[in-house]
Parts: structure tokens; C-alpha cells; sequence
């Protein structure tokens, strides 16, 4: 039985997968196998050794409950994995883990973890991406209210408005994409860094490093202490918080607009979906609420790995425990939010006559700018015009007049234009701007990232 | 398997209990439980009703796995615990969660676990506070340098060192036992906090939920919307932060007193215990590594505990996904640390003979605040002494030459002191001002508390 | 000119001068004298130099500037300033500091400020919650729709949300309160706690230490290494932001209620106040906008509070650098805030019209809860009940019908009711349940603790 | 008279002047004046009237006074300073703002601050890359104890411990200058986002911008609301906090180095510096403590910079508040900790005696790794060497005695080696591995990177 969501609740079987428990030790293994194959590549130990630890290299093999029966004695999980090995191994054993420290292993099985986790990451952001972009150009046209602090300012698109989430989301994706590719890498520098044991065998530290590295399908760190520096983690927990508060504004703004109030948008709801055990009316918007919670957590995450940065000469051991919670946290998290995003966008419901009801609202006063402008176009002063029109729009809303006749009451205003204008200056349709280019030019820059990702 | 190390590695079995997704359930039905007794003694639904309802609202007869099967149709997982409640009472089952509102249950069934948690960690930490009681008692006279900025500073003892930390404690266990006893309360007014259903029943609200909670022994929240007001929480994730910092502030005491240039205590050091995998001499303070990286995790969940308090209207479910996450996360992380503190502060080694020559490194320099005050006393200004004693101290230091050979070739000094005169105040054992009194006053304070709690 | 918005922007002048350098200066000076003024009644130091000293002891005779030239040669400000005085003071000057260690002076002259500061914050936010009670009185009756996930729940009134705030600030205002009274202590026990100079000097420690504290109206620290532990700081720290949090949950609750498409309640807004330099209709609720976003600053402040508590051995200075930012930022932003409130609650504009208009949004369903009470009442089962309604209700708002033509045209529902009961169920003035009692409940609690406070 | 450190004692003149109030008017100025000269050179405006508009923008001639004034009465400051240019500048002023909507202005002038900002943080970080990198090679072969866990470790060069900061260094100063040249955009889209005013008015909205952005040397966001999407300066202050973790990490080894009992290093310390106005002896690492404080403060500010990613709508105002705190703080205390390490790594004092000393304080257990890989190389198995080195260590720390001497003592070690074997094999000044080279390389890399930011 499970204590925390992420065992029993949240984030997917795959993403789960890379952070279990018994996944670790396969990590490890296999990293401790690629040292003994290039070992042995380098002419260092026999063939057959390097063989049979590659075979016997399994958490299959060496089991769980193995490690931790010994791990119970000598306090030390990477040194009781290296005895369970060993054991396996018979005469090869001796071979296990040579020249290595604990960090070369934790570090560079970490480095899979987290290789393989932005990964998901990516994959399942590009997925989101695609939903976006695709709705963005279905609605790109679709006329809705622009809001700014809450009040209705200007006409836009629900288009225009997943462009942007769009282009937010992709620029996420590429910042994790470029820290899968540069910040997650693995070290084999030895117990402070400088290769010392493996000199003292008469190999080349670097080059060794390079070999494992390259099995194992990772960069080398370009120096290392005994551990590889702090910053790549907390850069890549900051990059995949800053992912996760994108999506949270996504949520944030169905919630919103899924208002009984507002009613624009809704969540995808299911038949027999249940709102509340006693309001029986309700349909919350759960996914996006649950993705706003999850944010805060994955936010949390931050703070502990700016901390973990600053360790203590060639490294103490603080940065370990505060890793092994907040990096599978962060992914499984962020792994459910995606998902749940996924499920929200792909099957939103969209509510034209509502947004067409709200633009309504203000009686006509959600067009002042255009009457701004076109006052300034007939050659009235910015500041004059935005006056008379502050009034008027107060005017309108106050008493739910249109705001048309309110204009048509003010001389100045009405010596400049015709009723016909004035219904056409108020046609809050034709007032969307550059909304659709935008769409247009937002989808031609990702659905080629999308492609040259593929 | 799990991802987690709340779920694999970190935290007593007694604390996850707490947290546990089944005892989670077995929390929610003991509520519907108290809901239907309540209902019954005030003569709402019959008694045998009340009987049956008990009798099945257990999670071995309401299981999980029915649990789960249900919510995956209705997407709300206390409508499905109602549902399998209702389907395992035959007749009865009409009366299950009558007047309630989903977070009547959640939050009631949280308060429960939220006071058992502080529970916990009260009584674990009264342990620990007794152990360092006892520490700072033993160690009353045990002389050693104190210092500041990393620097030494005066002569203090170990025993006056711990007092500090116990007092510390103690404050930390008072706060925690406050909050258990007045932050920790449920909810049973309905929806919208308005107890509205069981004013169309007929019934007393304020009266119901009054008997709802003297069954579960809890306190009801003063006023609430559909859920408690999220305050509270957050002062109790502060509240275990704080003591958090307070082991951590321990912890990395311990290590800094046990670096290999220090060494006057150590870690309890199993015969067994390997300190690295290659470096075979190591003895590594882990247990106090462990405590202060997971003292930044526990921490870190401060953050999303504030941002929970800004709900929206009568509730939003940010706070739900969130809470999931913090709560497990910091108690059974805490309940990690004290009893790794506890750990390591009853077994710790002590070694006075590194304390005293650890004392002699500034070769007297330690007492320059002695030198001045006498000083000060045979009339000299304040300010002149102190600028003779900035110049000696560091000359001493410099060249390694006892402090008081310095202090004879200074005829202003000479002038003041014969050698004995300032052997004895360079003596840094009778130095050591009142700390044996705080030690005992501080004993005496929290020795009457722990008394008291007992 | 200034670079932080709490130097030209936030903050009242009143909190501003708590914090300010020169004051700051004041306050250490102050501390000076209340220890030569001790020092003298104890007979060690002669009245007359006493006298003198606290005569000089003021930041008009002890200039910043002074302060500052000293500073620079010596990098150590409290002794610039032991300087600065000293050369102020003649002979009497050579009494200054005299047994002193800097963090005596620092640590006693911080809890000053935070004493005023807490004060400030408690006379300010109970003025707010007389603001918040009166409003809850006089708005007790004014039925509202209740929201939960943003989604109409259940009617309640807004005095009653008003009275769930006014609970929560109490309850803050008691923490803070009790902070003051509880966490603001000084001390006086040397340079690592022991009282040793004292000692030298014959004269009880902790007495001179309550003589100080006494005449400066503080509390002395149970025990102090150099520094007084800094728990007390970080637990006032996240009490204000607790007390912040709430605040943002009223701003932001505001926000959402002056909507364009809810309008319930406004900010105020002046004649001339203009809402947007380019849509001049817009009425922004700026001041609760700028509260929400302060919070977010005043809680990034805990987490720097929380990791200054594991101060090395005696003490480092980490946390002296830290505070100089984040005291003045938490008290001034919170002041500022506090500020805003009462000017946003005491003109709130209500529109009891568009309440009444939104409640009727849901075409009856707002009262399902209050049908399915009553059917279980008449011998049904809650579940089905329950599901009826949820049919009844998801019919009602997505054809946009009475809900109770939808209810007459159900069998089952109809069996049971009259057209004229249904009309009766469905009347959401009737079903606020205890509302109104807790408004005076809450109202009885929080005027008594008022008077208390006066 | 000010209260926040950034504004009377943190950060230099010049990245204060970039945060200042008045200079902040200034940027705004700026903005204004490049958006008529664009509408002149577009043909929109007259070219006479984009000059006087030019002219006039400068906050000598629009005075911080005026505008405040002004915004006393309106509650806006951007349409304060408007209505305060527009007033300057005679018939020209009707063109002020033409098209434009606040944060049209407000973005792109805090665009031209981070711009600044990143700018200066860069020169002083290549600058302080310098100083690391020359500390570096100058001390490529300065053996001292490598420490893990706060135990001697393996010996490693001083060289080397600073090369692995350069490398850390280096790459935040990559990541410092990529935010400033990708993520520092501003914006001209219009009140939110789809240049509608601009299309009215018959000119090409992203041309405009364009335009204007070439003035101020800005690259215009791809898409935007109101605002610009709040990911970017999310991400920069994380870049910046990283950053100050580097600076942390280095500043808490000095620290370290610098305590009574290790001695290897010490900050420059000034001929009449005081460290401690009661202990004449003291000798503080106050800036390195004080870089440590700050660190936590900017790492504070991460928080509040992800929280306001999540904007509502086309935006809310809550970043406003949110980053006129954070920003400037984060600024300027990051620059305070540059210049504070600039000065203790130019004028570091180092100790080579106090460095060859301790490296003899483990009795020669700091070389059991390369005795462990000797064995091997001479057949024994690696955990067999493990578990003889680490019984024949712990001896030779517990007793004082030489590691040697241990070692002769026991059969299977003597059968292996001889004597003279032996002391080669425990001589630490020739087990540095490839510390030298790694020097060589970070160089090579890190002093090609400053060649090209020239």
C-alpha cells in the first residue's frame, strides 16, 4: 500500500516505471556492466569477465531483496548492490565495479532517469502541442472576448488565445528538449574527480569515461568533483516548473471560462460522471482544478533543487535524499498533468453562443478602442477622445444601454459619424485584428518543430 | 514497486499507516460511520440503521478495489466510497452520507489524520528532546570552542551547546502540540457551510456536526465554506517545517563537529558500516546528510501549503491534488528525521581530548575577550584594548607562538599582569560563564514539560 | 532615488520608518543606553557616564554618516557604531559596549522592529476586521449564489462569506499577536551565550540581561548562543504570510465577483480613475489585483526565513543578510496590503440586483440539493434521488427550461410533489440555511476579542 | 531614508540605476518616443511632431513629480506619464501613444531593464570567470585533501577545485547571455495582442512593432496578449538564482577552508578590518557569509517569478506588483555577490603549510583507494582489498598511527609490497590523477569563451 499519489494516483505506468525502486537498481546494473565492457575493451580485465557481469547485471538477477539484506549491514546502497554483483559473478567478480566510486554509478543511472523521463516529457508535450495547434486553427476565427483583469477588453479568437498557449508550450518543449540534450550527463571521474584510480591502473580516466558514456548513450560531465555540479538538476526541475505553470494557466483559464457565468468552454464530461455527492447539478471542471494543485507541488520541487547546489567540497551527501523525492515528484506530476490536459483539450466542449451572449455584456462598450481610434483617425485629440468614450462606455454599462445610443446622444461624437457607422465601428466581428496571421504564422512555426523533432 | 522513498525507503510503518491509500478509505467510512451514529442518537434514522452502517463501513468489508472500480465510472472517489458503503448495507444504505457533503467526510477523515500525524511526531520528538536533555546534562562541564563564523570564538561547553538545541526542540513540540489541539478540526456543514440539508431535515446543523466530532474526538471548524479554511494546514506544514530546521540545524552540527579536522563526535559507526565503495577509510555522517537534505524537501512543501489558502468562493479543488502530495511527504519525511536524529544523539561518540586540543589551535587567542574585559577593569578604555588584543590575537595566530608570550612583549600589558595573572586568564576551562546554569535551568523548563505531557 | 517598491511605492510611512537605515541606527543606539543605564543601577559603571551616554546615544549626535566613514575602514557596522559613540561621549565614552558582544546589540535592537511591526500589523488588520464584521452584519440577509469549482453550488448569503474571512483574520491577528507576545525577545548574553565577560566582571549575566530587556519593554531569550535561534523570526515570517495569504484569498475573491459576466461587487473607483490607457471602458479591480501579487512576494519570503534557522555552531552571519531583505519586505508589503484592503471593503460597491439575476443562471438547479433532501424526506433513496436530479438538473441548464417544468414532466417527482411545493423547494431565499447564525456567532466571537484588544 | 538593502547597502551604482524609479520613467519615455518615430517613418505620423515627442521624452523634462501627480488623480501610472508627455508636448501631443495599450510600454521598458540587467551580470560574471580561471591554473599543483561527506577524501589540487567552479560558472554565464539574447522581448501588440487599433488605423501591426522595436535593439515576442507570456522572465530570474548557487557553492567552500581547524584559505582581510567588536581575534569570512545570505534571498524570488506565469485571461495585473519587488532584488543582490567574490578570489590569501599538514592528519588513510587498486592490480579481489583497507585505516586514524606502519603489520599486505612500495604508493603529492589535465581543458575551454563575448 501506497502513501504518496505518485504510487497510487498520479503519473503514468511509464513514467512510474523509471523511478521505481527496483528500476534503480536495474540502472544501476547496467551501468556497472558498461564499466566492465569498456574495461574490457580497453584491454583492462578479460572478456569473459566483463561477459558474465554484463549477463549476471540484471535486477532479475540481482534482486531487490538481495541488495537490501546487505544495504541493512553496511548502510550503503551502492556498495550492498556491488557485493550482490559480485557475488553472482564468481572469479569475475573481482572485476565488479573496478576504479569506480558510488557517485559514478548513482550519477550516471541518475542521468538515464532523467534522459529517459524528459524524454516522456517530450513526447507527451509535442502530443499536447499538436492539440493545441489543432484547435487554434479550428477556432481560429471563432470571435469571443478578450478579457484583461478579469473585464471584458477587446474582441479576440479562441484561436488566437490557444496560439499563444501554443507558442508558450512549444518553447517549453524546446527548453527541455535542448536540457535532455545538454545538461543530463554522467560521470566516471573517480572518487573526487580526478581519475586518480584509474591512472594508477594505467588507463586513461577520460578515455574510460568516454567509452562508458558512449554504451551507455550519454555525455560525460566536462569536469566532476565526485559528483557531477548541481545546476543541470535544478535547471531542468526550474525548465519542467515552468512547463508545468504553462499548463496551469491552461487550466486556469478553462476553469474560468467554464464558469456558470461564463460557460464558454467546458471539460469534457462523462455520461455517468458524478459532480458532486449532493449538489447533483454540478459539472466541475476536476482535471483543470487537479492540475492547478499539481503545479503548486511540482513548483515546490524548485527550492530544494537550488538548494541541493551548493554542496559541501568535492560533495556531501545532501543533494540524495532530497533527489530521490522531488525528482520523481516532479516527473510524475507533470506526467499526469500532461495527460490530463490531453484528455481536457482533445475532447473540449466549445460553446460559440455563449462567447456570442458575452460579447454582448457590455452593451457595446468592449468596442471603445475602435471608437477611440477612429475619433483620433477624424482628428480629435487621443486624450479628448478617450474621455468622452469613458464616459459613454460607463454610461452604457451602468444603465445596459447600447452603447450606440449613448454615442448618438453626445454632439461631438455624432458630428463625426453616422449611425451606420457607428454600427459598423461597433461590430465587434470585424475587430479582431491580426488574431488569424497570427494563428497562421504560430502554426507554420511549430508544426515544423513538431516535424523536425519526429 | 514503488517511486517514492515515503513508499520505500524513508519514514516509520506507523506513520505511513497514517497516510496509507487504504487506511485513507478506512478514515472516510469511520466518518460516514459517526455521521449515521449521530443521525441515530438524535432520532433521525433508525438505530438499527446506524448499527448496520457501522458495522460494514470498514475498508475489509468496503474495499478499495470496489472503491476504485467505482470511480472509474463517477470520477469522484467519495461519491464511489458512498456508493460501495451504500451497496454493502442493504436497506440501510439509504441513510449513508445523509446531510453530507463530500468534503464533510474529506476534510473530517484529513483532520483525523492531521492530528494523528502530530501525534507522532510529538511523541517522537519528546523522545528526542529527552535524549538531548540527558546529552546536555552529561556534557554540562565538558569544555569545548565555541564558535562563530566558523571561527573560534570563546570556550562554551557541549553541555551548554545541546541546552540550546533542547530548548529549541521544545519550543518546536510546544508549537506542534498547540496546533494539534486547536488547528485540527473537521466540518459537517454541508456544501456550502451553510448547513442547509439538515436544516430541511429538521435537524440542527451545528448540533449534528457537534456530535460527529465528539465521536471522532475532534473539534469542529468555528465557521466554513464547503471546506475548513486552508489556514490552519498551512500553519501545521510551517509549524513541522520549522522543527525540520531545527534537526536539520543538529544534523549539520553534528557533521561539522565530526570533519576530519575537527572530530570531536562522531556518528554511531556500525563495525560493519562501509563508508564508500572506494575509500575505505571513510566514516561518513550519513544519518545527518540524510536529515538536512530532507529538511529542504519538507521545506519545499511550505510553498504549496500557502498557495492552498487562496481558494476560491466556497472552494475550489486546488487545494485537494496538493495536499495528497505535501502532507504524506512532510510527515513521514520529518518522522525520517527524528528518528534518524534519534539515532545518531543516543548513540553519539563523543571525544573530549580532540576538544582540548582542538582549544589550543589559536595558541590562546580564544581568551582575547577575557584579556580585554580585565583589561578594561585595570582602567584602560574599551576601545584601546580591544585594539591591543586585535593586534596580539592575530599575532599569535600568525606565528604560532602561545598568545601569552605575545602579551609579555607588550609593555602596556606587562604593565597590568604579572605571568600568572594571565596564565589564569588565559585559562579557557573556567571561562566558561554561566553555561552550567543554563544547562540547568533549560533542564528544568523542559523536564516539567515532557512531565506534564505524560 | 529608489530601486525597491517598498522605498517609493508600498508601504505606509509609519511601517517605512520602522525599517528605515537611519532609524535602524536609533534603534541600536537605543540599545547602547538601556545597557549603560543598567550597567549603572547594577553600581558597575558610574551614573554620570550613564547619563552621558544615553544622552549622546541618539542617530541626530551619532550620525549615519559618522557611521558610515567608520564602516568603511573597519567592515564591521556595530562596531563603526560603538565608535561613532564612543568619540561622541568623552571620558564616559570608555563604558560603551562594555561587556557586549555585537548580536546583543543587533538581535535586541531587531525585536524593537519586529515588536513595532507586529504591532502595526495587529492594529491594522483588526481595523480590517471590524471593516469585514460589519460588513458581514450588515450584508447577513443578501442571498447570493454559493460557487464551488466555480460552479453555482448552493445559495448563501454574503454576509456569511464575509463572516468566514472576518473567522480567518481573527484568528491571524490572534497568531500575530501572540507572535509578539511570545517570539519578539532580546538578549544580552555575550559573544556565545555564555555571559562570560560579565562573569569576569562580576556581575550576574542574566540579571544585567533582564535589566536590559526591562527597560527596552522585551523579553529575554530563554537561552542564546550569539544570536538569538531563529525559529522565532521564521515562524512571525510565515504568520504574516499566512496572514497575506488570507488577504489574497479576499482580493482575489473580489476579483472574480467584479467580473463582467458576475458583477456582483465592485472596487471602489474614483470619478477620474482611469481603468486602461486604451480601452476606456474598463473598471479594473487594480488595488485587489496588487494585493494577490504582493502575497506571492511576502511568501517567497518563508523559504529564506526557514533555511537561516540552521545557523553553524554559535551562529554564522548568513541570516544577517538575509533579514535586512525580507523583514522589511514582509512588513511593508503587508502593510501595504492591509492598507488596500480597508479601502477596497470600506467603499465596496454591492449589487444585490445582479445577485439575484445570477441566481437564477442555473434555472432552478442551484437547488438540487434541496429537491433530493426532500424526496429522501418522502422515502427515497439518497442515491436515487441523487441521480434524478442529476438528470433533472444537466437537462434544465443545457436546455435552458425551468427546472421545474422538468421535474413535472418525471413521474417519480411528481408523485411526490405539487406544483406549488416544487415552486417552495426550489425558492433559493429560503434555503440558507444557519447562515444567519453564524454571522452573529462569528460576529459575538471576534467583537468581544476586539474590545479585548483595546 | 531607505528601508530595503538593495536600496542603501546592496548592489552597485550602476545596476541600481537601471531599477530605479526615475530611470524606469525614463525607459517608458524611451519606448514612447520610438513608437511616434516609428509611426513618422511609417508615414503615419507627421516627422515634426515624432520629434517633439523625441524631445520631450526625457524624465528631465517629464518629471517623476508631475506624473505622480497625475497619478494620484487617475490611479494609472502609464497614463499618467502619458497625460504628463502629452501636456509637454503641445499639438505634437495627440500622436502620444497612438495604437498603443500600457503594456505595450510597460513590457518592452522592463524588456530594455533585463536587457541591462543581464548585460551587467554577464561583464562582472566573465569578469569574476577570469579571476577563477587565473586562480586555477595558478594553482594547478597545489595538493591539498580532497573532502567528501566533510572526511578527507583523496588528495586533489587547488587548481582543480577551482577549475570545477569556472566550468559551473561558465555555463550559468552561457545561460545568463542566451536568456538575455532569446527570452528579453518586448511587445506592441495592443491592448490584447491582436494589434486591432493598429489594423484600424491602417497599418501593419507586426510592421510597427517591428520597427520598434529595432529602435530600442528588441526582438518583438512571436505572439502576446496583453502582456508578454511571463515564461521568459520566469526562466531568467531561475538562470539568475542558479547562478547565485555557483556564487554560494564557492563562497560556503571559503567558508569552510577558512575555519580555525582547516586554515587552507582566507578571505582578504583589511589592516584595520575588525572582526568582532568583543573577540579581538576574529578574523570573519563576512563577505562569503553575506553572498551565502543573499543567495537565499534570490532563490526566494524564484516563487513569486513561477507563480505569475499562470496570468488570467488575456491578463491579470498580478505580476505587476510581483516583479516590481522581485526583479530589482534579484539584480541587485546578484551583483552584490559578483563584486563580493570578485574581491575575495582577486586578493584570496591561500596556505600551502596549513594544506600539506592536514593532508597528513589521516595518518596516511587519505591514500587507502590507491593501496585498494595496488592490491587488485596484484590479484587481489576488490572487496577483499576493500575490507583490509578499511580495517588497517580506521586503525591507523583511531591509534595516531602512521598507515604504513599498519600495513607492514599485517601478512597479506607485507607479502605484496615492500617498504619502499609502500611510501610511494601513500605519497599523496603523486596521486592527483589527471587534476592537471582537467585544468588544462577547462582553461582551454572556458578562456576561448571569454575570447569570443569581446
Amino acid at each position: 500500500m501506497a502513501a504518496h499519489p505518485i504510487d497510487y494516483r498520479y503519473g503514468s505506468l511509464e513514467m512510474r516505471e523509471v523511478w521505481e525502486e527496483e528500476r534503480r537498481l536495474g540502472y544501476y546494473l547496467k551501468v556497472e556492466a558498461a564499466l566492465t565492457n569498456a574495461l574490457a575493451r580497453m584491454g583492462k580485465i578479460p572478456k569473459e569477465a566483463a561477459s558474465e557481469i554484463s549477463l549476471k547485471a540484471d535486477s532479475k538477477t540481482v534482486t531487490l531483496s538481495r541488495v537490501r539484506e546487505i544495504e541493512a549491514e553496511t548502510r550503503h546502497d551502492v556498495m550492498a548492490m556491488v557485493k550482490a554483483l559480485t557475488e553472482q559473478c564468481g572469479d569475475a567478480g573481482k572485476f565488479v565495479h573496478l576504479t569506480a566510486t558510488s557517485y559514478d554509478i548513482v550519477d550516471t543511472a541518475q542521468a538515464l532517469q532523467l534522459g529517459e523521463s524528459l524524454s516522456l516529457i517530450s513526447q507527451k508535450s509535442r502530443k499536447l502541442l499538436k492539440t493545441l495547434l489543432a484547435l487554434s486553427e479550428k477556432h481560429k476565427n471563432l470571435v469571443m472576448a478578450g478579457r484583461t483583469h478579469g473585464q471584458h477588453a477587446l474582441p479576440i479568437t479562441l484561436g488566437f488565445k490557444f496560439a499563444n498557449y501554443a507558442d508558450k508550450l512549444g518553447q517549453d518543449i524546446a527548453n527541455a528538449e535542448w536540457d535532455r540534450d545538454n545538461l543530463v550527463v554522467g560521470k566516471f571521474s573517480g572518487a573526487v574527480g580526478t581519475y586518480s584510480a584509474q591512472k594508477l591502473l594505467g588507463i586513461s580516466g577520460t578515455k574510460l569515461e568516454g567509452a562508458v558514456m558512449a554504451e551507455l548513450g550519454l555525455k560525460p560531465a566536462s569536469i566532476s568533483t565526485q559528483v557531477v555540479g548541481r545546476e543541470g538538476v535544478a535547471r531542468i526541475v526550474s525548465d519542467v516548473a515552468i512547463l508545468a505553470s504553462t499548463l496551469e494557466q491552461i487550466a486556469a483559464e478553462i476553469r474560468n471560462l467554464q464558469r456558470t457565468e461564463i460557460a464558454e468552454v467546458g471539460e469534457p464530461f462523462g455520461k455517468s460522471q458524478v459532480g458532486s455527492s449532493t449538489m447533483a447539478q454540478k459539472r466541475n471542471p476536476v482535471d483543470c482544478e487537479n492540475v492547478c494543485g499539481n503545479a503548486r507541488v511540482v513548483r515546490g520541487c524548485v527550492a530544494p533543487a537550488l538548494e541541493n547546489i551548493a554542496l559541501e567540497h568535492e560533495r556531501d551527501l545532501t543533494n540524495s535524499a532530497a533527489e530521490r523525492s522531488i525528482l520523481p515528484t516532479v516527473f510524475l506530476l507533470t506526467d499526469e498533468m500532461l495527460e490530463r490536459m490531453e484528455r481536457v483539450l482533445s475532447g473540449l466542449a466549445v460553446f460559440p453562443e455563449r462567447m456570442e451572449r458575452n460579447l454582448q455584456l457590455t452593451h457595446g462598450a468592449i468596442m471603445a478602442e475602435a471608437v477611440i481610434t477612429e475619433l483620433v483617425k477624424k482628428g480629435m485629440g487621443r486624450q479628448e477622445a478617450h474621455e468622452i468614450m469613458r464616459l459613454a462606455s460607463h454610461e452604457a454599462m451602468a444603465k445596459e444601454t447600447p452603447l450606440k445610443d449613448v454615442l448618438l446622444s453626445n454632439a461631438k461624437v455624432k458630428a463625426k459619424f453616422s449611425s451606420r457607422e457607428i454600427d459598423a465601428l461597433l461590430d465587434y466581428r470585424s475587430y479582431t485584428g491580426a488574431a488569424g496571421e497570427k494563428v497562421g504564422e504560430i502554426a507554420g512555426k511549430w508544426n515544423e518543430f513538431l516535424k523536425r523533432g519526429e
